[in-house]
């Protein structure tokens, strides 16, 4: 791929971002991990970069109505795209099918390499201190709580939590998507990261509880 | 203080909160920790209960106009509502001092020991793991990133940075607060979440350094 290409793409990419502080920069760390992760592997790069660019540009129409996917929209999107940039019907079908797949929860599996690089790369970013600041950042754009608390008082761990909050998605989520990966390489990258993550949801976890446990018994003396 | 009069002042607190997710687990919290500073302390736990709970009551009039200051409008209002509950001249007076002086920022400085009980339960807040999920919420709300990148595409660590991000704010001001307190309790409170934070910071910032370097040497190499 030559620069003119890339950034043609690149514009096309920002254009259809909604949330550019925090979008934005998901995308330049997913495409240069896919970049990190393809250095072991022969692949196309035309079709890895433009499926690394554009696999959330269907975010803004999901986020308009949450019944739409936007891995199914974006790929569509991307699809047209290519095509108007006069890219081979192989070419652009390969780049909607590497965004098609890229999804966490998705029963479709990716099949080709490329496609398999997108989705580790996008998946690393759910790992480590990025992840869960990528987490809290999205708990705080759609008001939801860091930790829920039950009908006594007791901050709940996340685990068995039925209400949307950061613990919740950390042991329904963050905590699981180490095992998930095609690559030996992004297997590497996320296991270096790992511990950062297990860390700070205990430490979160320890302060928040200790702060009630304490406070509700002092809280319980003074009304006595 | 009875449960009944703890209860009113809650519901009025709670009737003021505009964000309810993150604001009210962090009015909570503050509230606990004074309780706990305070076992340290002979202290009028009417004023630091109500001054606790009230303590943020002017944030939603600051975020609808940024040259207002919550701390100032919040005493007042509080001022009126303790009185309104038929609490003394002087209490009410308490209360609305130890809220006024409650900011990082001011210039006045808290004089009684509630109302530097106060500002270091809420300063803790500003510390360890939940100061780093707080400001990371507040910059998904308010569409600021994580972090910022220089003309040259390199992730800036935030130390130098002009420009509003969790880097920003976490070299000018999270790290910063543990010298701030004015009792023991907080001081030690503080000092026992201080690594955890900086892990968290420094594992970020590796992460992204990492991240972008690769990247972008892998992207230059594709372009030649």
């Amino acid at each position: 791929m030559d620069k003119q290409t890339f950034s043609c793409i690149e514009n096309y990419m920002l254009t259809c971002m909604n949330d550019g502080a925090h979008d934005e920069q998901h995308i330049y760390r997913v495409l240069y991990s896919a970049l990190d992760i393809a250095s072991e592997y022969t692949v196309d790069m035309d079709v890895l970069i433009a499926a690394s660019l554009l696999h959330d540009i269907g975010r803004e129409a999901q986020f308009r109505d949450s019944k739409i996917d936007h891995a199914i929209v974006g790929s569509e999107m991307a699809y047209e795209y290519m095509k108007s940039l006069k890219w081979s019907e192989e070419k652009a079908h390969h780049v909607k099918d590497s965004i098609r797949t890229h999804r966490f929860r998705k029963n479709e599996e990716p099949t080709s390499v490329e496609a398999k690089i997108l989705f580790d790369a996008d998946k690393l970013d759910v790992t480590g201190t990025l992840g869960i600041a990528r987490t809290i950042a999205y708990k705080g754009i759609v008001s939801e709580p860091l930790y829920s608390i039950d009908e006594f008082g007791n901050v709940l761990d996340g685990s068995n939590d039925s209400a949307a909050s950061f613990f919740q998605e950390y042991n329904f989520k963050l905590k699981n998507v180490y095992e998930k990966f095609y690559t030996n390489r992004a297997k590497i990258i996320a296991e270096e990261r790992r511990k950062a993550s297990i860390d700070f949801y205990q430490s979160m976890l320890n302060e928040v509880k200790a702060i009630h446990i304490i406070g509700k018994e002092r809280l319980e003396s003074v009304f006595e």
